[in-house]
């Protein structure tokens, strides 16, 4: 089985896409848990968090540079929003390909899960 | 009243440190809501994720970069974890200092608040 994420990102599988780069793709979650639920994940396959290496920080940058940009089209900029990222079991992570969760429009509660 | 965070950075204000370094700051969150629950902070003063500049990118990928070296000190790193940050009021933002939430050592329910 081809990772969907990888698909999504490369376009065979649709998405309701929000944002396409050559480097990244956001999306939103289709079991969204906020009036916004978007995943921006590089179209670069990496498993988690956890991959990231030190010459991936530009892709890291990017990554978060987008959520930013992306809150601020959904409205939620100045309301405010989570950032989320799961890494293996204990973290929640269904995926296996690294995606940050932005969620915002309404006020998240504590803990994080 | 100065920052609590960048006073902790400095060396001024007491925490439970677990990691140093002239970038960045690691320390147990006093109110944990998990086994592991370490805040990783850039000594520099930056309010949130959405003050990050595209020159920022080699501090982002040190604190990221920070969080998994912790997570396997922690020993949560196979086992998984999840890192947060919150930026804002509806984003539950309670210092507004840039800070990571690295969460591990119980199994992280979802919605993530």
């Amino acid at each position: 089985m081809p990772c969907i994420f990888c698909e999504i990102g490369a376009g065979r599988v649709p998405a309701d896409i929000v944002y396409s780069s050559p480097e990244v793709t956001a999306f939103r979650d289709i079991n969204a848990q906020a009036p916004t639920h978007l995943l921006i994940i590089p179209n670069r396959h990496l498993v988690s968090i956890a991959d990231l290496r030190p010459e991936d920080a530009p892709l890291l940058a990017n990554l978060v540079s987008v959520a930013n940009e992306l809150a601020r089209r959904e409205g939620i900029a100045d309301t405010g929003y989570r950032i989320v990222t799961n890494c293996g079991l204990n973290g929640g992570q269904t995926v296996p390909h690294l995606h940050l969760h932005l969620m915002g429009g309404r006020s998240m509660g504590w803990p994080p899960g």
